[in-house]
């Protein structure tokens, strides 16, 4: 693995395509990843590739969340794997929350290969392999959870999700925070807390959070929750990705 | 290959994604052509998935561009191959302009498989396998083209071109045509002229107007290129996406 120097200009855009890149030679990212990983780069771009404000807020009222829950799921799929694997098993450390593999297209291989590669970064137990669990609605293969897992789960964080998924597991009455750079995206509206940001600044950045917030009284959890407003950080994230400039 | 009915609402943007996922198999599109492709369904998502009218006008110009033209090539890379053989060697045909594939990850293998896709599209010469001329101010690998194409050419279609090489196209006084659906990239900025549209949509277009302007006088051909500004159709194309509606 090369090392890409800290201090240049571009490292966290080509930390980004060296981590997707080698994700495809674990067998963890798909070719509908790499295209996904492209539609994200063009969505950050016009962002300024920052964690704008109101994201920052999404990320804490996240974090409150996380610690709110009774049993949180954090879901991980290709390229979440890919992209920031030590950084999740990380915050569901934080947080004390599950880490459950989950697959938009779901093969043996590849559930393996990710929950391995979770292992390599130390994460102790990965669910999504047992599919005991089926959330409605949803044709077989893609309605695969664990019943322990995202099937019993009250808190759900689905970075990178597929809208068919996002809209189903609302429709279950989890809450669901969703990480994606595109807010018009049915998944972010979709979301109790959409965070519009790239995955590699938010999911660190939930867990900074957390890790401040976490001997809050509930009051003041409750609090940061109530007063996240989902419907104005969409609308504030569309705006930066409209009008915004992408140099700061 | 599955038809997809023309019908369909998302017939055109099914059809580019099969036609990528094809190219893969086929070993014509590379990983870093998937990203890309994501990148260009996201700023042509933004742009609503249309032909904008600064941009017909732009392929208008880059038709009469054309066939003012002495030397004329249409460079391919592994999307352009993927996407629209059969568009290009039509396109080729009318403006009596040479084939050259040129790849940002140049292997024998991707070469000659891009160069028999084109010849089952209908291509009779497909240039760039000589690669005995260089375009200066380019490593090695990234500089070679063939003598008598792109090293001989006064107007070149560069489709999805890489800005570094867009760059020393244009600094080696090429008229430089660009296809991309981002209108502040390097490639787009080093342009003649910029077309900022889909591949799928510009390609046609481009033919369609050759064939109406191709028993154009000089001087009406020569106009049509003097009234294109470039600059102002990048601004056009910039405001459509950060301000335009996605649903029209």
């Amino acid at each position: 693995m090369t090392e890409i120097p800290e201090d240049h200009p571009r490292y966290e855009s080509l930390l980004t395509r060296h981590r997707i890149e080698a994700g495809v030679d674990a067998g963890i990212t798909s070719r509908q990843g790499l295209i996904a990983q492209g539609r994200g780069e063009a969505f950050d771009y016009l962002l300024g590739e920052r964690t704008i404000e109101s994201a920052d807020a999404a990320e804490r009222a996240a974090a409150a969340q996380l610690l709110l829950a009774e049993r949180p799921v954090l879901s991980v799929n290709g390229n979440v794997a890919a992209l920031c694997p030590g950084e999740l098993v990380e915050l569901a450390d934080v947080v004390d929350a599950a880490l459950e593999v989950n697959l938009f297209n779901r093969t043996d291989e590849r559930m393996e290969a990710i929950a391995a590669h979770l292992r390599e970064h130390g994460a102790t137990e990965v669910k999504g392999l047992t599919a005991d669990g089926r959330i409605p609605g949803l044709s077989h293969e893609r309605a695969k959870v664990d019943a322990d897992g995202i099937g019993a789960a009250d808190v759900v964080l689905v970075p990178l999700e597929d809208g068919d998924r996002a809209e189903a597991l609302a429709a279950m009455g989890k809450i669901e925070l969703v990480v994606d750079l595109n807010p018009m995206s049915r998944s972010a509206q979709a979301a109790d807390i959409p965070i519009i940001d790239n995955i590699i600044r938010a999911v660190p950045n939930v867990t900074r959070h957390a890790r401040k917030l976490r001997g809050a009284p509930r009051e003041e959890l409750d609090a940061i929750v109530a007063e996240f407003d989902a419907s104005a950080a969409l609308d504030d994230a569309e705006r930066a990705i409209r009008n915004g400039t992408t140099q700061e």
